[in-house]
């Protein structure tokens, strides 16, 4: 019997394997925590809520808890710059919000999240659960996926902690 | 004579062969291109370059195109909360400034600065052509690195196009 150390063919080469390590990693090993604002909230406090827990990207939520909108920092800082009274201006004015918001699911390929991020320019998407199959407009936000989470998976497979 | 074909043991596995090779990536293959303001700019016209350039960092040059400074989204929204007149302020006041700006220069790697970026918890590096080695003051901004250009390079990987 042959000893069983060392190198085995198995018709695929070493990279080609970590390619696929790589490829199978998923959204709910890297998504963080997501952060909400209530849709009756103001411009003023969304801002606030922004700088207070750091991030670039808000998700909006109705009373059921349900994913109505999306804010950027993009969106708030063009807010800002117009002359209304930012406490008076509720969220729902600027956001965006369905069909214009993409999602992704925790069991989502990470490598299919970043290359949506590119496309479409954005800086995060929200991970959901759709509390029913068949329609769009029940979804609980669950998490935050985030070009800052594909950056920490990058270190990760730089530093050799995928294999 | 053994066939010149499938493997050879080189005492690497392909795992670590092409970990080797991400952590080979340098900031040249990825960066982009820098944007800048003028030290004299005001902050409006900050703000309006930046969704112009539809950019998260700005960076800020004096008369000899040498960086002064750095302006996030998240400083610009932070002034435009403020009561003050935006045309009239000028980005100096609020901009990030020498020492505490970080740069990388087009020879890093690119897994040292995808570490800066998460350690700091900052979007985007200048990128810096030190035209004398000696000093600090006299940097040349060459391009741009950003959570986005990371998460290119990460695609790449996932796709399998490094190797």
């Amino acid at each position: 019997a042959r000893p069983r150390v060392g190198y085995f063919y198995t018709g695929k080469t070493g990279a080609q394997l970590l390619t696929e390590k790589i490829g199978k990693l998923t959204v709910k090993e890297y998504q963080s925590i997501p952060v909400v604002v209530n849709e009756s909230a103001s411009v003023y406090d969304a801002i606030c809520t922004m700088f207070l827990e750091d991030v670039g990207t808000l998700f909006v939520v109705n009373g059921s808890s349900c994913l109505v909108g999306i804010l950027s920092r993009k969106d708030l800082l063009r807010a800002s710059m117009g002359k209304q009274e930012l406490e008076q201006m509720p969220v729902n004015i600027i956001m965006t919000r369905m069909p214009n918001i993409t999602t992704c699911s925790a069991d989502d390929l990470l490598s299919d999240v970043a290359q949506i991020l590119i496309t479409k320019q954005i800086d995060g998407l929200p991970v959901v659960n759709k509390k029913d199959g068949s329609s769009n407009s029940d979804m609980e936000v669950t998490g935050r996926i985030t070009k800052t989470s594909i950056t920490k998976a990058f270190v990760d497979i730089a530093n050799n902690r995928i294999v």
